[in-house]
């Protein structure tokens, strides 16, 4: 501990000099990275830019008791990142803004800067701005993403029609039960420090919840197969409220098929010992950033084989509304139970 | 009180759709603003981008006990739209994160909002992005914006050569001692609350403590008047921590001639009050929000007669260091003690 560095020894100058160390840029669109009072991008000739704002609060949308920091970085970026997917786009630059509790050290800053470096890297992103100031209350890290997509060619929410085929990628419901497992071993700890968290069995969900992929490589691979799809959304509050989001901004209804639903083992399992209904965890639990996204019936065999691409159901006319099938063919209202932060 | 709605009430969906009503969009470059995953952009041929985050956050860059929430709306854009002036570019969308503290009502953040929106009709900016959320601490607003500045053309802060002139736009020292005004109006009012604030006779410095206007009628006015600034840097911290960033990316020293400050009537006055020196105030007290430039001397003449910039000394080599003059001829080391915020 005694090589721990106050945030007040270094101030916010040399703080964010110290975060500068190293940074490099790969987009050939940055033409000026942090420093100045704004970066300066140039856009390549044909492209639009995609722009999209998150911010991420302590207490809210993570617990640092069991969130380490490094993953909490990489997961900020991700999140970001996977809105630009979300427009069939892909990422170039990020600008961070944190506001830091005094109780950090500048290693814990580092320590997040180095997920966030790390997610960048992965991503391919140039991170060209930022600001960095104190808090009152606790972490709260608000990222921006800049992407570039063909011009003409961002997939919005709006275009769904009906007939055309609903489809995700990835499987669901884990990042929730990542939770439910991080929560329930905080309490363990809580009532007896000397506990031991039982993490092992739990590998896949609590990684999911913890650190989350934007699904980039979809981006790549439905413009490789010629699959244009005709919208698209991330799912982060669960699938429920987004295909009710899609559906309500392509102004039609939708038949989503519960049996279809793609859950995988370690899902199952802990759904089980938690006494979950997995579809529940799928449809309401969010966090999971896979993509959900509609194709014209036609676009159907481009897909079916592909191992990652599930067809959950299908869009209707409005007047059908947006239902759930059951395995038993019975169809219920689709409802988004969502997160209700305030 | 009884009209006030709770945000839980309206969730933050609900929230969202009823903030977005009403709104505009007039850059021809918005190609798709608020609603979807990112918002999309088609910046004009021939120009680059600007990007800039600023992030304010309550009990660090604001007081809500005498920040009005509408001036305090209007002055998170102009902080930031000052930053696209800061590049000689002009704003043109904008995305705003808020972090909300339950007690905060509906009616409450939408006076904020309305302090943003009136903002971004100032500046022509549009409203394209965003992201609402709730808060374990304080209020805390996170803006970025997007500019444009025809290719190549957006000035640095390391463009700066020994002999160019050193200007600044409007004048010095007023919002830090606005600041102490509402400060000491705030210490009289927790000791008394049926005192009544004594605000009339500082309208002018409480204003641009409250509501300062971010520079872009310079960015048009150095434009018309050919004058090309070879840096550029907006006055945040307080005109010697801005001095000397700039001096150190250009790689020069500088002189500044105290008695060449733009100082107003009413900063004087107020300094004299509390007793503090007004070249102090403007040298550390922050929140001008004007510009810092340099122009090669040539370029002296298009400016001098402009009312509203003021020469107040000239770049050096490096090895001369930044120095401070003052009335006697003498020449102290510029220092700046900026807000150290952790």
């Amino acid at each position: 501990m005694a090589d721990l560095t106050p945030l007040a020894q270094l101030g916010e100058f040399g703080l964010i000099s110290r975060l500068r160390q190293g940074l490099t840029q790969t987009q050939p669109s940055t033409v000026l990275g942090i420093g100045d009072d704004a970066a300066i991008l140039a856009p390549a000739a044909g492209q639009e830019l995609v722009v999209s704002t998150d911010m991420l609060v302590e207490g809210v949308h993570f617990d640092l008791s069991f969130s380490p920091l490094r993953h909490l970085g990489y997961k900020a970026v991700a999140v970001n990142v996977s809105d630009i997917a979300a427009m069939l786009a892909l990422p170039t630059q990020l600008l961070v803004a944190l506001s830091l509790p005094p109780r950090f050290t500048v290693e814990a800053v580092e320590e997040l800067y180095a997920g966030i470096r790390l997610a960048c890297d992965a991503y391919g992103v140039d991170l060209v701005g930022g600001d960095t100031t104190s808090s009152r209350g606790g972490l709260v890290i608000s990222i921006t993403v800049v992407g570039q997509v063909p011009a003409g060619r961002a997939v919005r929410r709006s275009g769904g029609r009906p007939t055309d085929i609903l489809c995700v990628s990835g499987d669901l419901g884990a990042a929730y039960l990542g939770l439910q497992v991080l929560e329930r071993e905080k309490q363990a700890f809580l009532a007896d420090p000397d506990t031991q968290p039982e993490l092992e069995n739990y590998n896949y969900v609590v990684q999911r919840q913890l650190r989350p992929e934007a699904r980039l490589d979809l981006v790549h691979e439905l413009r490789e197969l010629g699959a244009h799809p005709t919208s698209l959304i991330d799912i982060s509050d669960g699938l429920a409220s987004e295909v009710l989001h899609l559906c309500a901004a392509s102004g039609t209804g939708a038949r989503v098929f519960s049996e279809f639903l793609p859950l995988a083992n370690p899902t199952l399992e802990a759904a089980a010992e938690f006494n979950l209904d997995p579809v529940m965890c799928a449809l309401n639990g969010g966090e999971d950033y896979e993509l959900l996204f509609t194709l014209p019936v036609a676009d159907h065999a481009k897909i079916k084989n592909h191992p990652d691409i599930t067809v959950i159901g299908h869009l209707t006319e409005k007047s059908d509304l947006v239902n759930l099938v059951l395995k038993s063919g019975q169809a219920v209202p689709l409802r988004a139970q969502g997160w209700g932060h305030f």
